[in-house]
């Protein structure tokens, strides 16, 4: 299902004047139309795919997608209006192609056959004559069914059209400027991140399901670690436990930093009584991670160690109880700071202290908790909240949880506590 | 070792007029300083580090980096000239910052002694008074880093300047043009894949690592697929045998399309007598991905499959046969196209027949062996070709090697046969 709210959309499109929004980059198709972007996206240029959201939501929603993804598309995806545009990738689809009477196995005709077969698909699939595939795929005739499905909502010259130019590269944006030469185009790429902040139903469950999992990893890390150990081996507690609980194909990947002892940044290291091992792990559901952070001891922590996790947790409470619809950003960063600068070191600064979790490049989507942001916290986002510190000589230390923005404050999507729990 | 050849770069640029040459991506930073490019790039959004390259070989190369990852530069990269942007990421080195007669644990002072420590580093490292961190990272900076440098390399306004503006999104163009305003910009891209696309001695071991690895995977598939398995199964043979032999942290990544039986699109398909099994697989070896096709068939094949095997074989034969240098690209195309549309099929149309290998965002590197390529091949060279056809009703169907160009012809970095071998 798409997760794109249209009333949400019709809402930021008016609020800048614009009378449709072009989405071009393969997590905010996904998003909008509810289909897998497929594999003419592999090099992140845009005119592979594109969604075309009219703000007047009584006008049709129109997708550009490749012809090897659009049998994928119809069954995943409500939008009708789908246009396509050829791949490099040569396919048959050979259903429907026996011809009445065909000639048998071993028959002299049955090798023609096949090519009459092979024929016959590619008129019915509507191959013209003397078609041939491109290098890889053809944005111009994506930008041209983008201009054609404009026109016929409407929209024309002069019409304010927002094109997500995130997604759009230095490299291509003449080519993009002139397949849809006449609109008025603007930077849609703000609106295409506000449309992701708020998540689904779906979408939470996906999160929750992929932050149960790796809590599940860390505490068979917590549980197995020992002195003596690698890092590496560390580490590997957490990938096995996950990988022995997987929910099948829906686990699409994992990620993991651990450090142990003094050097944050991971090296080789053996653990050593009174290392501080830090975990930062993620799994994703369906594309979908989650941002965990914890940090143990190998039996007694330093004062030193002590003292830092301290501060990162007074941070960590004054920020949390912050959590609520209404809060700016910007005020959650700043609790965090001031409490953690108030533990004693006066110096700390961090440039966010969490981000919105989702469907994205990096573990890291967009809204940052962060002092210039100009986000306020709405029902339905999912936060990781965070406040780490990597100290070369000391350790990495980090407390993280995953939070669900309700109706009425937070909902913590974490079971296992943030303290400095002895291993 | 960085992999970019200076003399090539000279070269290059000399054509285009060209005074230096900027690179924006994350890959091109790698290529061009062998140091890794860090999390400032996670979003892939330009001004998170940079590489300068003047034309004029003796003047140095100048590098951006973020400050959390300018340790790792200097031990991976010989460019002396680094300047460094803050990241979001607090850090903190205690080496060296212990006081000569600190306080001992437990004593009063012991607590202030950290603060002091953290102070002194954050002198040490030239942190100014009220230095904050930045919400991601800044690119501002990273212009300005460039813009001093060009000037102090004697090129200033109205030098032609190439910038890799694949890298650098339409909606990032404005920033990036302001800080290195004054300067003639052109779009420096093609030069960018261009110098990536003869390999060094390292890169090619990297690529011929990955397929012998991949390659022992598709044999342990090969040896125990057995009628009955589940298209997942049989796919998890292949990862778990490359798994299984893995040289430690070098194999960085795996992927695998393996489609069993009529739908070559994978699906859940059970192994049933006479289903073709088809093997697109690589393994990346420090993030150089392998690229190998394999058509297997339980038991006898049809006629049919035996048809469309046989004419793709035929056009293999026929690319093959020209891989060497002084080859164009296009040729290579043209005579695969001819030999499958001659053994029959003369509606068959791909749009490339294989593409560079390296370390990109997907397994296809720039440049594609496709009819529009104007790339001629050259000695140091790594290419994937493929005949690959998806037939639905049938099977999935592929024959794929990786060559290396050499001074005399090309030579084939796989080892087992691309014969539609029977399971």
């Amino acid at each position: 299902m798409p997760a794109l709210d249209r009333t949400r959309a019709e809402r930021l499109m008016a609020a800048e004047g614009l009378e449709a929004l072009v989405l071009l980059s393969p997590e905010s198709f996904r998003h909008a139309t509810g289909a897998p972007a497929g594999v003419g996206t592999m090099w992140r240029r845009a005119g592979a795919v594109a969604v075309l959201i009219p703000c007047d939501a009584s006008l049709p929603e129109m997708a550009v997608a490749s012809d090897l993804f659009a049998p994928a598309f119809r069954k995943a995806s409500p939008i009708r209006d789908l246009r396509t545009t050829p791949l490099w990738v040569e396919t048959t689809d050979l259903a429907d192609t026996d011809p009445a009477g065909a000639a048998g196995p071993g028959s002299p005709a049955e090798g023609e056959d096949l090519a009459g077969r092979i024929a016959a698909a590619n008129r019915r699939d509507g191959r013209p004559a003397g078609f041939t595939r491109p290098t890889t795929f053809r944005a111009d005739l994506c930008y041209a069914h983008l201009g054609e499905a404009l026109r016929e909502r409407g929209l024309g010259p002069g019409s304010r059209i927002g094109v997500e130019l995130a997604a759009v590269s230095g490299a291509d944006m003449a080519e993009l400027l002139q397949g849809l030469a006449g609109f008025d185009i603007r930077d849609g790429s703000a609106i295409a991140a506000r449309l992701k902040m708020v998540k689904t139903a779906e979408e939470i469950g996906w999160l929750r399901e992929a932050v149960t999992l790796a809590e599940l990893g860390i505490a068979a890390l917590r549980d197995q670690a020992r002195v003596g150990m690698s890092r590496r081996d560390i580490a590997r507690l957490w990938v096995d436990a996950v990988t022995a609980a997987s929910p099948g194909p829906r686990l699409t990947g994992t990620w993991d930093y651990v450090s142990v002892g003094p050097d944050p940044w991971g090296g080789e290291a053996t653990a050593a009584p009174g290392d501080i091992v830090k975990v930062d792990v993620g799994c994703l559901i369906h594309g979908y991670t989650s941002d965990t952070g914890r940090t143990f001891v190998f039996g007694q922590a330093s004062p030193d160690a002590g003292r830092i996790h301290a501060a990162l947790a007074s941070g960590f409470a004054a920020g949390e109880r912050l959590l609520a619809p209404g809060t700016p950003l910007s005020e959650i960063h700043r609790a965090a700071t001031a409490a953690i600068r108030a533990a004693g070191f006066p110096e700390f600064s961090r440039g966010h202290f969490g981000h919105g979790l989702g469907s994205s490049l990096g573990s890291e989507e967009w809204p940052f908790i962060a002092a210039d942001s100009d986000v306020i916290a709405e029902p339905g986002m999912v936060l990781a909240f965070e406040c780490p510190w990597y100290l070369t000589g000391l350790g990495g230390f980090i407390l993280e949880n995953q939070y669900l923005i309700t109706d009425s404050g937070a909902e913590c999507m974490n079971r296992l506590p943030t303290d400095l729990v002895r291993l």
